[in-house]
């Protein structure tokens, strides 16, 4: 049997959970791969750190050089996270000709081209399956099962938090302080939720399935981003009325311009976070509490699903392992040096910004109840050639205003922005108009 | 560029559908993956059978040795289906150290050990992702995303044209004979429609799934089979008053027994294929019309799920490119000769027959109306220590019989046939009992 040596950096969540997996199933994984993968040594923050997971003191350092460095280490496994340091224990690490596994996708998604590019030179591999939606194989789908596929449209539920959040308050009819402060206690959510919540978490990871749908590295600025924070009980109920329910998407979607459609070639493409309407009757409105999807489709494949736990312990191992099986077989062999490794991520592409493409739209928007003030909405978006698919008024709503819910058709962004500045002035209008983008799957 | 040759066996509906997507993906292949995958030749039963996507009469031959044995033939992908020849034909080319790329379900569930020792003995490998699901990536999911994961079970729809049907029946209210008319009439069904509705091909499928998820090849004969024709609108009916769906599923579960526990060793599993209960809440009951999606729990993963279209010419066609790519890597480098490819089913096992194992049960009776018939009919569940958690017997039912319906809590289930044999010669129960059995995904 074949050894390989792990050295782990991180021996909190994620590292004390691959540690843990090792130990737990590492006879099945030698008995399925012919290859014993052997934690060799272990960098974590401080050595009296309290640790869930128990690791040999003799295993520990807090040197992550240490780690890197030691000539017993064969294969480096970043679990500490973080995008300054971690940048410079995988460059470490890739130089030193070692196969480099890793589940940090801010790091990716700000440097995941030049990583790649230094892998490539020292002639090694940077594996990353746990980057993405924990322990759903959506990387190795999209690079290895989708590979003879051109993916039209790609969109992912990515942040276990987020949508948590949303189910939550769909289920109670709650606000998002309230439920936030309850996800927060169950640990659902961070103290600092920011990360999470406001979509930055998300970006991170569209970046990274956008980089493998179409073939290279979406910068973050290319990537347009809103969170849930504006997400209210009301609108959740509006939205349910009508058939939908909001979901925080990270969206991926080819765009044919007239470029690509004189030429012939690569469509730009759409990539983003935002809060959206989701048909009730499309899967991954179904999709609920801390479980991640990803909904890809493909022209050949057609339309696929992948569903699973996107974060925890075990379901982050799950990928780690998966990972180091395949950096494994890349040291024993010295595969990469000899096999050009398959970067899916290589060539160009064009971004086409949010704000200049077309969506759907849910307005909501808080008027005084008096006749007129809907035709004067109207005239609005009709100035601004925008079509309405229909209008919800409830009736009897307290207060000096009542809601006026419209559904927009396909509207380029930057009318419909136009139409909302000019509806936010009408003196009808009390505060300003709530905006979800909603998403058919067409 | 390096180029690779494929020699392809099969010009129908599966291999028309990959040379289709070769030449309209396959500049998008090369440059993803630095290789050019082109076809070379192409073997098909008659030059003048009709064939919807047209192959270039150059490269047709009707003698499959002469694509297999051709020198210009790097890779063979056989699409022709069977048992006896294709077997040869794969036996064949593995000799002659070629890739080999199947869809061929049938033949692996028949021949998959001998195959994959074949392979292994020529320095060579065999792939088959096609032959599962169509286009959902679930034998690489298996092999490589979860290789470090125990798989406590393993359930799948995997048969387009059963859950069609009972999708259909759901909807319509109609009866098994009316829907696979219609069915035949659009496609979705064979006109011998034995191999799908009779549970056969999902047999084929679930026992490669079993091979992965456990280790080792799984025989047909040790392989519970019932089909979906004994499925009536009026069991639909009650299955969706209790709050569930029937579908036909492949059920691969490991069941721990006195054995495993005491030694600590892997326990039997359970493979098997029949109609089931499925609760609405669960995300299989809203699997609809011709999809498939396998839900799978990894020890350390959890519950995941791959969903898309199990068949058709373009999924397969994608689930087939994938693995020419595999191929035409191993080809080129020659990788299986010097590094020991991966084969996930080389270990040993128990299959537990599910005669020996435990089931939840929905059992409908035809009785007479009167007083004292549930009595009897509790009095034999006693006897035979099967617990009853519900029972349904709806009023006013035309005719002399009643319905009774019983919801049966985890049975052992050779008790479970006494009981019924019994309960079949009481004087009031008018007809054979109708039994389904119910998962709960515990």
């Amino acid at each position: 049997m074949q050894q390989v040596n792990v050295g782990l950096i991180g021996g909190g969540t994620v590292g004390g959970g691959v540690f843990r997996a090792l130990d737990r199933n590492g006879d099945l994984l030698a008995a399925r791969t012919g290859v014993r993968i052997r934690v060799h040594r272990v960098a974590v923050k401080a050595f009296d750190e309290p640790r869930k997971v128990a690791i040999p003191e003799s295993m520990l350092t807090t040197d992550w050089r240490a780690v890197v460095e030691d000539s017993g280490v064969d294969v480096v496994a970043e679990l500490a996270g973080g995008t300054t340091v971690a940048r410079e224990m995988i460059l470490t690490a890739l130089r030193l000709g070692k196969p480099v596994v890793t589940a940090n996708k801010a790091l990716l998604s700000a440097h995941g081209e030049a990583l790649f590019a230094a892998a490539a030179k020292a002639g090694t591999n940077l594996y990353y399956e746990a980057s993405v939606a924990g322990g759903i194989p959506i990387i190795k789908a999209l690079r290895d099962g989708f590979v003879g596929n051109r993916i039209p449209h790609l969109y992912g539920i990515v942040n276990g938090t987020c949508n948590y959040i949303l189910t939550r308050m769909q289920q109670e009819g709650a606000g998002f302080d309230e439920v936030l402060k309850e996800a927060q206690r169950l640990g659902y959510a961070e103290a600092e939720p920011s990360l999470d919540i406001d979509g930055w978490d998300s970006q991170h990871k569209v970046g990274i399935l956008a980089s493998l749908a179409h073939g290279f590295w979406v910068r973050p600025d290319q990537i347009h981003v809103e969170g849930i924070r504006g997400v209210t009980p009301l609108d959740i109920r509006f939205a349910g009325q009508l058939g939908y329910t909001i979901k925080l998407l990270g969206v991926v979607k080819s765009v044919p311009d007239r470029r690509s459609e004189r030429t012939g070639g690569e469509a730009p493409v759409v990539v983003a976070v935002y809060p959206a309407l989701v048909p009730n009757a499309h899967v991954l409105a179904s999709v609920q509490d801390a479980f991640n999807a990803v909904f890809v489709r493909g022209d050949l494949v057609g339309d696929t699903l992948f569903y699973g736990r996107g974060a925890g312990q075990d379901p982050t191992a799950s990928a780690v392992l998966s990972d180091l099986v395949d950096a494994a077989r890349d040291w024993i062999h010295q595969t990469p040096r000899r096999i050009p490794p398959f970067v899916p991520h290589a060539s160009k592409g064009r971004v086409l910004p949010l704000a200049d493409a077309v969506s759907r739209y849910y307005v909501r928007l808080a008027v005084v109840d008096r006749p007129g003030v809907l035709a004067r909405v109207a005239a609005i978006l009709g100035r601004n050639r925008i079509g309405i698919s229909s209008v919800i008024q409830p009736e009897g709503h307290p207060g000096g205003s009542v809601p006026l819910i419209l559904m927009i058709h396909d509207a380029p962004n930057r009318s419909m922005a136009r139409a909302l500045r000019q509806m936010g002035r009408l003196a009808a209008v009390k505060a300003p108009p709530v905006v979800l983008r909603v998403e058919t799957f067409a």
